[in-house]
């Protein structure tokens, strides 16, 4: 079993293929997560096909890694199969609503780590796909989800053929407030950022992308103040069509 | 090392204490979780005194674990420290909108998941709190949480002083799509929820609660369309207040 310490994403893998006897295990026990009311509000789609591998890339910015892996895994938010259950048991569902969105991705989201850490601890690679949510409805069209499922992780997965360095992390004390949120003074930015600066991996992102400060290749290359804003405009576009927001609600 | 397969929620806990050691040993590791951009978008409020107990037990409806369990985590979705250390270092930052929020609630929660995952295998109990969500601003308030902070997981934590039944979990094929989204038929919804429906405890509950099937306790009373558009709203208050939400983004 690897440990969970030494982790790191894996982006190429190996021909071996991941048999559904070992996912179909892993899914299942991962099941034993913690979810809102035992409800599960969660559905998986598993991608194995070519040409729905390739039908799903563009929407993760074709990344290498949806096409080489042989498993994308894409998990969503789900209240339709409860709301289903609850109209076919004389039961009125109202999970229509921001809120019922916010339960079913929580739900979602901690499913997807716990699987994480179960596939890794068995070897597998994986690499976390956060472009999920930029472009939601490229996905929820490719996947043909129906009202109330959101997609909201996708993971590639497969045996490594790689061994990447570990990148940096934060001191914990960057992290950790005792009691109450102690607010960060210029002191402590400095201290909680002094190690990310200083590797030689980051010093090299600076000079490669011409820009004087590490934080200005996220403000100004990767994750822009413009591209921030027209993804929001595409996710609430997004929640309206699978029925998680309602005009009168905002 | 326990089983994953074997786990539970934990509401009861002993008189042991959980050690400041122990506890930044598995906060620290859990860092190791993937997270967008390396940027760590999330912070935890540790929860001790029980004072800060008594505080926040209210935003949680007063479910006893808060004030019982020796140790509380609240896991905020933080941009409030990548956005100093932007404005520090000559940036200009863009993450006060809903994809930012997305962004580090999903970065926020699968480390909340690896943490518990860890406790978990190191003999501790926790329950996680869905309450989390529903009346965020008391939370905010209690802990003191700043613009681009917003709390999306608590979780109650120490050692077991209990030992409760396994609860039913989803057949597999009710969760599990191959390549597209399969919608669910009467038939199938009926196969994915006849063993939940069967069993002694869930009957139970039907009978207490005086009502025809279980569905209609979820709907009626657990989380009914009531409540969840009057906490929706409450969420999108919060948001707004939190800096998170624009009025013209919508």
């Amino acid at each position: 079993m690897t440990q969970f310490t030494s982790r790191r994403s894996i982006r190429r893998y190996t021909q071996q293929p991941v048999s559904a006897e070992l996912l179909d295990r892993l899914l299942h026990d991962a099941e034993r997560t913690q979810t809102m009311g035992n409800l599960q509000l969660y559905s998986v789609i598993i991608t194995r096909s070519d040409e729905m591998k390739q039908k799903l890339a563009p929407a993760h910015f074709s990344q290498p890694m949806v096409t080489g892996a042989p498993v994308v895994l894409t998990f969503c938010a789900d209240f339709r199969r409860t709301t289903l259950w609850a109209e076919q048991r004389n039961a009125h569902p109202g999970y229509d609503n921001l809120l019922s969105f916010i339960n079913a991705a929580t739900d979602a989201l901690l499913y997807c780590q716990t699987f994480c850490n179960m596939a890794e601890a068995e070897g597998l690679g994986l690499c976390f796909l956060g472009t999920t949510v930029y472009c939601p409805e490229s996905i929820i069209d490719t996947l043909q989800l129906p009202q109330l499922v959101f997609p909201v992780a996708t993971i590639t997965l497969g045996w490594p053929a790689e061994h990447p360095a570990q990148t940096d992390r934060l001191p914990l004390s960057a992290i950790v407030h005792q009691e109450t949120y102690t607010d960060y003074s210029p002191e402590s930015i400095d201290a909680a950022y002094a190690y990310k600066e200083a590797t030689a991996e980051n010093r090299h992102f600076v000079e490669i992308n011409h820009v004087q400060t590490l934080a200005q290749i996220f403000t100004d290359i990767r994750y822009t103040r413009k591209d921030n804003e027209a993804m929001t405009a595409g996710i609430i576009k997004a929640l309206r069509r699978q029925g998680f927001l309602k005009e009168y609600q905002l």
